[in-house]
């Protein structure tokens, strides 16, 4: 018995797929495994059976590549919302950081990543085309908000996308940059405290909100 | 569509499964999910049939309780190991520890967890009536090594196993407590510090090691 296997071979298979999992060591892998074995036999089942269904019966948002059990998913399905404003997002998980400000009542247009040449990631991954697709049709779209994350990335996918949609005339904004609520500026970074002094806002502006 | 809730049932579904692991919370479970949504069908197939085999088609040995894929683990039927050595060990994570050390050779006795009141659990819960069958059997067993956890709780079971198997008249030793190799003494804890001075060993005698 070597140190990187047990005295199962079942062990090491379920360990080993647990590993492959983004944040999951091999001792992490084990503790869940062992949790996994003193369970009742049919909520493994269950878990199996979760982890089955969600990969094969998914389905992506026709209109806005969100996660879906549908073809329309709830957002774009919502008669309440306003169809005219679309807010592009990388990831499932921002539509959901972005509903929970609930400041936000447009629909939404996941890319599914952004733009990285170092990932080997290019325009053509991602959902870009549907978006364009989607503001070409005239008098369809009021505003395009880019809320993309603030790294480079995120500021090439933003300049890119821009590019592509500006010829429809339609406004594009992006989310504004600045000091975090509730942080002090000395501990600020400089280029965040320096864009968020180029991009001040009239005071007044501040007070409703 | 609320703060915890996600645009698909199946997603939900799925990730309140992997929350139910250890140490998982929903925000990392949602992780894990849109992982393996972003896999190939087969690959998931193959982790969701690894962990329902684990639970359903695994063994414990039936001398020693490790975890094996048949009636005796690899360690109790491997016939260069001494038989008449047993380590009691509260898990099996702790086999692989005492493995990894590569200085002992003899076999193993898995209680499955210690004696803990406040978790409700009492000696009926652990493999204490195996082990003390072993150690009945005459001229069987040479040494008992406890290995557990120095804690409360694994005291406390040292205590009980050792009240219940001293009859037997076996040796029973405990594993050494002390300052651990590499520590400083300033940052050793006082009982540690204390019992390290008590049970202080013949210099000679770490000559070896």
């Amino acid at each position: 018995m070597s140190q990187n296997q047990y005295s199962s071979q079942l062990l090491d298979n379920a360990v080993g797929q647990f590993a492959k999992l983004p944040g999951i060591g091999r001792k992490t892998a084990l503790r869940l495994v062992l949790h996994l074995l003193r369970q009742d036999a049919s909520s493994v089942e269950e878990f199996a059976a979760a982890i089955r269904s969600v990969r094969n019966d998914i389905c992506y948002c026709r209109s806005c590549h969100n996660i879906s059990d549908t073809d329309t998913c709830e957002i774009c399905a919502n008669p309440s919302r306003n169809h005219r404003q679309v807010c592009v997002v990388e990831n499932i998980r921002d539509i959901m950081a972005v509903e929970s400000t609930h400041q936000y009542h447009g629909v939404y247009h996941v890319l599914g990543g952004v733009i990285s040449p170092m990932d080997g990631i290019g325009p053509d991954d991602l959902n870009i085309d549907s978006l364009e697709a989607k503001v070409a049709v005239p008098d369809s779209v009021d505003e395009v908000i880019l809320a993309l994350p603030t790294t480079m990335e995120g500021d090439t996918t933003n300049y890119y996308i821009y590019k592509r949609i500006a010829k429809y005339g339609i406004p594009v904004t992006t989310i504004a940059r600045g000091i975090a609520v509730g942080d002090e500026l000395e501990y600020a970074d400089e280029v965040t405290l320096g864009r968020s002094l180029l991009n001040r806002i009239p005071f007044d502006k501040t007070l409703n909100s």
